[in-house]
């Protein structure tokens, strides 16, 4: 048996996930991924190590240190609990889309099937306060397109590959999300960019030669557009979550309002407790999927 | 006094380098990283340590523990040792890209001058056997072109930004190199692409939809092209620092050569050794360059 969206990759073959530093001759992936049935992915280690230890206890009730897969590796984390995996996927899309083609084909030898992708992410927000959670509905590069394009992909070659968003899964989460937690959820237009100070236009970066016009002029074309959130991952989540076959969801919090700022000017404890909203936005998807209330 | 780069950042403007967790308000820049001549980046964590380590011992004769004054943040590591400044970039332009803002800043408040960029990689060779080291004369993005061009860069706008390489900076790491060293150090044409599995012609990525003839070709086009070793970094590191008015060098070793293989084979003890060729490579350059034989 191959690999559907890459004939050369056998179920038997044997392979060294090299970033995850996994040997799956080493390493029986059925018997210990079989049953995962969400990949749950955020930027930075710490935050998904903390999301794992919240998964574990809110959905299975315990609190032990949850198990690094990825522990032969400095450049990702890996925790599995119950039917959910977790990563950190860094900055990014390139570094998204390592860690995705290797956790693709690790569901590939574990034999795992209709497993879904969500993104927790944080973000600027674009109209919305600070706190406020995000569902992606839509998402759109710097130009506004909804199109992945990168000059470098494909042997070399530019290809375009237009994104969609599941609407269903969209209204499953937002459904589940909005009956349950006491804060703000919205739905909107994501806008994916890969800089996080000029794409964004930030006027704080090392590099700014565009002028406090320019970037509300910026905002207000995002605004027009129906974009909510700015971020740096998305596009390449749904793009590559979509080519292998899966679905995918991105839930980001938005850690300040970009139209009143350029960085969070909130203390740190609120901003951990907006960080760990995502968290239960996807718990109650969770649970509503496993049919835990 | 403004940044060049950016009139709006203003030298006692106070500012926290978000993504190093570093409060220029609370941490004296000036003070701590005034001497700073040297910035020498790689993408791996516990690499960076390995070198900032290195450093201590070969350069400054001691083998304290480095302080890593990232500590806030699990983004990046940042360790100064002497005049020479370590970080990790994670893995693609983008994540490299916040770093590079947050260093450039830094390097304002601390008043440094005549800073030199180096990044440390690894790399795939084209061509070069495995364990050889590549001093990178020329950029080029996967059509071969000396262009770093995003969709979304600048306020959502594509920019397309040419790319060059200090040649006198090239020659003086190359000269003290090959004197000193007992491995092979090439110069060549860099290829930096944006995805480690099918931008650099894989077969092993969980995505492809090209055949083995294809990739064949692609590498032979690459070779044509005086190409010696693909990687992700690159394009940024040149384009950014030339951007922010520092000259930038790109030495990385190859784990593999391409044309035979898609993974490293070699073992693990082999791989770390090449890892730390590199190493030398930029301390006998750093040493000359402060004098020190």
């Amino acid at each position: 048996m191959s690999l559907k969206s890459n004939p050369y990759i056998k179920l038997n073959g044997g392979d060294f996930l090299y970033h995850l530093g996994i040997d799956t001759s080493q390493v029986n992936c059925k018997e210990i991924f079989h049953d995962v049935k969400f990949v749950c992915l955020g930027g930075s280690t710490n935050r998904m190590l903390k999301f794992a230890k919240f998964i574990n206890e809110n959905l299975n009730g315990n609190s032990e240190e949850p198990y690094n897969y990825a522990y032969k590796t400095d450049r990702y984390c890996l925790y599995k609990t119950g039917p959910i995996l977790i990563a950190n996927h860094g900055i990014g899309v390139p570094s998204l889309s390592v860690l995705l083609n290797e956790i693709f084909k690790l569901l590939f030898y574990a034999q795992c099937s209709d497993v879904i992708f969500i993104r927790l992410g944080t973000c600027g927000g674009i109209g919305v306060e600070a706190g406020t959670v995000v569902i992606t509905d839509n998402v759109v590069n710097g130009e506004l397109e909804p199109i992945f394009s990168y000059v470098s992909i494909k042997l070399g070659k530019r290809i375009n590959i237009t994104t969609t968003v599941d609407a269903d899964l969209v209204r499953e989460i937002y459904d589940h999300s909005s009956q349950n937690n006491s804060f703000t959820i919205v739905r909107g237009t994501t806008c994916s960019v890969d800089c996080f100070y000029e794409a964004q236009g930030r006027l704080d970066g090392a590099l700014c030669d565009y002028t406090e016009e320019d970037r509300k002029q910026f905002f207000e074309k995002l605004q027009r557009n129906g974009v909510k959130n700015l971020e740096m991952e998305s596009l390449g989540l749904f793009s590559y979550c979509h080519r292998a076959g899966y679905k995918a969801a991105m839930i980001a919090v938005a850690l300040l309002n970009r139209l009143e700022a350029d960085e969070p000017t909130s203390n740190i404890d609120m901003l951990k407790e907006w960080e760990s909203r995502p968290f239960y936005t996807v718990l109650n998807f969770i649970r509503s999927k496993l049919d835990i209330v």
